[in-house]
Formats: structure tokens, C-alpha cells, sequence
């Protein structure tokens, strides 16, 4: 098991998992001689739990096509070789990202409907309790509007069974809400949407702030654009929280006040913690797999687990194949 | 002269700027009668300013093209055709935005060395006094590795006159830093620029995070990209800004702190105020163009002005011409 806390975070982060899932089952892969002690800690996991042990392991700076050829082995392809057996439902990973995907679009394979598997995650926005999907995240650099339609079902069906959300309504990201705006796969994948039948409904075409403002449930758009607003929005974030911070800094009044802002400082941190939105999906496989942040603690990777638990729980790719295969391709895009 | 306040924030912030350039003179193009009541509040911007009356002007929803087609006299194109008949040296518009793009494209011409103008503007970043200018912001959807290389140029000559940067690191906006990631025109872009003398560095790729960490003077993407990067960013700092308040309101204890911390929250207020980055500036063209944000007030406008007069002052097109010239496109690359 990988991640740069792993894997100390992988078996305590299980152990938060188990008490909320009584039906887990766990099954760690990597070296015996670490995971055993830590998992003698916790009594209850320990008996639902079983141990792979593998040495081999994929490294944090491995190129994913030296993983694929030369870590078969590895305690991350053995976890997904798992999931494509059966023997287990979902892999959850803090690994190598990179690797991580290769691995599983090789082992688990896409699903016949999906031509390309996404990337995607989950945000807080302006409306309390309200989250947004994003996706792709970067698994697809540039795509074709069936690539972004099927990332639209993809994306829907992640809404209805992880966030709870009936009928998800979904958009298009571009730089204008217009009609005539934007490059030519999101024109046509914005008229292939409005006339099909998605879980949701489709809601047309909107703009970077909308992915924060609680309007929308899921924003579709290419992995290259995907992970420019992923990263641009965390930078954001700690740009502001810098400034804040040197902005206390400088006013001798406001450190007086500081002590008494703490409850409001704690809840903003709350709310924004990265540590609830850190299950990075890969959708569209034939097995289900979840992918943590690398530097996360075990609140973090409890939560990875938790989105895997819903997925299963929510029988995520046989509701996707149900939607999907109703899909009546009538202009058949091209590829 | 357009926006959602003119010609109130216009006159007032040409009179702000006034005061700071003693050899600006202004030409205002719009409704005399609306003009001049606001114009003689200041007596001495009076001295230094003619106004040419037209009752014609672009509406905030002209398309581009209806307005290229059916606005020749408008305020608008009015002053660009001042520009372009070297009247003025600079047109600043709080107008219609795709209008402004699309009038000064035909009216004032691409320069000879650029195949493609951008718009650039800059941000604050976590370092004090440091900022990072991006282009393009969304005048080209899809971009050849050339177009890139020539925004390089433009973004690094911006910032060598308007920044005052005196050898600005450029980088390439990728969704990794490593050399073999990205699109096919970003890794061309990239080996061109590596052989290329830039007016500062080429530094390589970058990610969205980097934008705002400080460590780069100009980040080079497509106007796509570029586009969605400062919506995510703006949608970001508008949810904090709500988390923020809705801690304070949900915890008694903070609101008691409240007036305390106002300096500081006034000091980060001023750090990220829209108005000091209100410049979006039109590069590339053979007349300078600075597009003010419609929804601005007089500071805002005012800055937008200063941002013209330092291209004016530091002859941003014959110090753009010096450098891309002595470029040898050794591997002419595709268009």
C-alpha cells in the first residue's frame, strides 16, 4: 500500500471505515511486517480483515509504464487484480496516481459503453451541504463530445448514488454560457445532451465560478481543463489563507480579536477541509476504484473509503449500464 | 464610452489618473450632454480633455459581429479609429467585451509579428508586491505552439514595462511540470521557447496552483484555459469569502471578535481588490487597447488608464518589435 503516510493511514483510516460500514470486509496489500501491528491495534478490523503480503511496491516517482511492466507484483496491482477476479469490490490506493490509473485501466478494463474512463471529484460550494462534481480530472487531455457525453452519464450516476442527489443536474464547462460560445466537441456534445435522456437533466453550458456556486451538480469538461481548475481553485484557496493570515499579522488589533475568531476560523477550516473531499474517483471501469490524496491522514483516507462503500453500496456501474444502454445514439458523433 | 456606470466612473478616473501622469490628455467619445456636466467637476482634467460627441454606442448584448457590422460611429469604434489614426495612443473601454476584441481586431490590426493578439491581465500572488500577469484570458480558443511562443513574448514584454520585471521567468500553464506531460502544441511551444531568447527566462511548465504562488512573472496558455483558470479562481475567493461569513454569523463567540479584526480583514480586502487588477489589456495589436471590467467603479477605471499610460510610456509595441525580431525561427514550426 502506498502514500506518503501509508501504512499507518490506510489501516487506522479503515478502522474509522469499519464502524460506519458493519458489512466491510477489508483486504490490505503490502508488507506483513508493517501492517500486522497497527492492525493489532484496532479489534474489531482485525477480524474482517486479511493480509496479501507483497514486498514489491510501486514507487512514488515510478513513470505508470515502468509500473505497468515491471510492478505486477506490486501491492497496488495486486489490490486491483483482486477487484478484477471479484474477490474484492472496490480498491482504495493513496499511491502513485499515475500508476495507479495505468494499472487499472489495464486490469480492470473499461466498461463496453465507456470509450474513456474519467477522473472525478467532489466540491463544496457556496450552498451549505451542497457538492458539486467535477470530471475529468485529468485522465483524458483533450476529448470528443462522446467522450464528454458519457463523462455527463458518468458523472450523473456519481451524483445520484455517492452525494444522494435524485435527478443531478448537469453542465458543459466553457468560457461563456451562450449557445454559440466555445470550441466545437463541446457545440456538439451540448446538442447530442439535449436529446438524451441522462439521470439527471442536462442544463447547457456553464462557467468556471458556477462550479463553486451550488447551482449545478455536475460540471463536465476535458482532464486537461479539469485539473487547470482543480489546482488554480487550491491555490486560490491558500493564496487567501496567506494573505489572511499576513494580514493578522500586521494589525495589532486584530490579534487581539484573534482568540475570538477561533470557533468561526475552525468551521471555515471545517468546511473547506480537504480531508472530506478526498476521494478522487476513476469511473467507467469494469471494477471500482478509488484513489486518496498521497499526503492524507487517516480522516482522509477514511473518506476515499467511504465514497468506495456508497459506490458499491449504490451498485454504481449496473445503475450506469441501465441509463446508458437506453442511449439512443441517433447522430452517431464523431469519434 | 460603455460599462455598467460610465460615463460617471470614465470622467472620474480619468481625473484620478490625471493627477499621477502630468502629460496624459484624453479624448472622450459619447453623449456630450452627459459628458460634460460630470467633466466640469474637474477643472483640471477639463483643461487636458476634448470630448467628440456621438450618440451612437455598442449595447452591452451587440454581438461582436452586429456590433462590427452596425456600430461604426459608436463611442466605441470611434476611439479605436483615434488610435488607429494615431490620435491617441491608447483606447481604455469599460464596454462590451467580445465587441472591444472584435472592433479593435479589424480597426487597429495585428502587428506584423503576431499571428494571434491575446489578453493578458495580472494577479496578486503570495508574495508581497509580486505579481504574476496570465494570457490568454479567452481571445483564442485553441492555440498552435506558435501562437504560444508569441504570447511569450507579449507576457514577458507586459511585464518588463507595465511590472516594472526587469528579466521576467515565463512558464507554460500544463497539468504537470514534468517534460514528456501535456498536449502535443505545449510540449512543441516548450522546445521552441528552449531555444529561443525571451526578453526574461523560459522556466519550463507550470501548474493552476502556480499562478498565485509568486515564483513566476508570466504564465502562457490558451485563451480556453486561461479563461476558465480566472473564473475558477474568482469562484473560489467568493465561496471563502461565504464560508467565512457564515462561520462568523453561526459562532457568537467570533461575532464578539469581529469589530476587532476588522483591520485585518480591511488590509486583505485591499490585497485582493478587483480593482487593482482591472486592466485587461489587448496585446499584440498595432494600437494599445485596455479593457476596464464593465461592473467597475472609478478606482477601477483609473487603474485600467494607468495601466494604458505605462504601455504608452514604456512603448510596449517598438520594445515587443526589438526582441521578436531577433527571433530565428530555426525549426519553423506548423502554424
Amino acid at each position: 500500500m502506498g502514500g506518503d503516510n501509508a501504512p499507518d493511514i490506510v489501516v487506522n483510516g479503515a478502522a474509522l471505515s469499519a464502524r460506519m460500514h458493519k458489512n466491510m470486509q477489508c483486504l490490505f496489500f503490502g508488507d506483513k511486517n508493517k501492517i500486522e501491528p497497527i492492525l493489532s491495534n484496532h479489534r474489531r478490523l482485525s477480524k474482517i480483515s486479511k493480509i496479501i503480503h507483497t514486498d514489491n511496491a510501486v514507487l512514488p516517482n515510478d513513470k505508470p509504464t515502468i509500473a505497468l511492466r515491471k510492478r505486477k507484483n506490486s501491492s497496488m496491482n495486486l489490490a486491483i487484480q483482486a477487484v478484477a477476479n471479484k474477490e474484492a469490490d472496490c480498491v482504495i490506493s493513496a499511491g502513485n496516481t499515475g500508476a495507479l490509473m495505468l494499472l487499472a485501466l489495464f486490469g480492470l478494463k473499461p466498461l463496453p459503453q465507456i470509450s474513456r474512463p474519467a477522473i472525478a471529484s467532489y466540491y463544496p460550494t457556496m450552498k451549505a451541504n451542497k457538492r458539486t462534481v467535477l470530471l475529468d480530472m485529468g485522465a483524458n487531455l483533450q476529448c470528443s463530445a462522446k467522450n464528454l457525453v458519457e463523462f455527463a452519464f458518468l458523472g450523473s450516476t456519481f451524483a445520484q448514488v455517492v452525494l444522494k442527489v435524485d435527478k443531478p443536474s448537469v453542465c458543459l464547462l466553457n468560457i461563456g454560457t451562450e449557445d454559440m460560445k466555445g470550441k466545437e466537441e463541446l457545440k456538439e456534445a451540448a446538442s447530442l445532451l439535449a436529446n438524451i435522456s441522462l439521470p439527471g437533466s442536462f442544463n447547457g453550458f456553464a462557467e468556471g465560478d458556477n462550479i463553486m456556486d451550488g447551482n449545478i451538480d455536475v460540471v463536465v469538461t476535458d482532464g486537461f481543463t479539469g485539473n487547470v481548475a482543480l489546482k488554480t481553485s487550491e491555490g486560490t484557496a491558500k493564496l487567501i489563507a496567506s494573505m489572511l493570515k499576513s494580514a493578522f499579522k500586521s494589525s495589532p488589533i486584530s490579534w487581539l480579536g484573534y482568540p475570538l475568531i477561533l470557533p468561526a476560523l475552525y468551521k471555515l477550516k471545517k468546511n473547506i477541509d480537504p480531508r472530506l473531499y478526498n476521494g478522487g474517483v476513476f469511473l467507467g471501469l469494469q471494477g471500482l476504484c478509488v484513489k486518496s490524496h498521497g499526503g492524507t491522514d487517516e480522516i482522509g483516507f477514511s473518506n476515499a473509503i467511504n465514497v468506495g462503500v456508497k459506490m458499491v453500496q449504490g451498485q454504481f456501474n449496473s445503475r450506469l449500464a441501465d441509463t446508458i444502454e437506453q442511449v439512443n445514439w441517433q447522430q452517431e458523433p464523431k469519434k
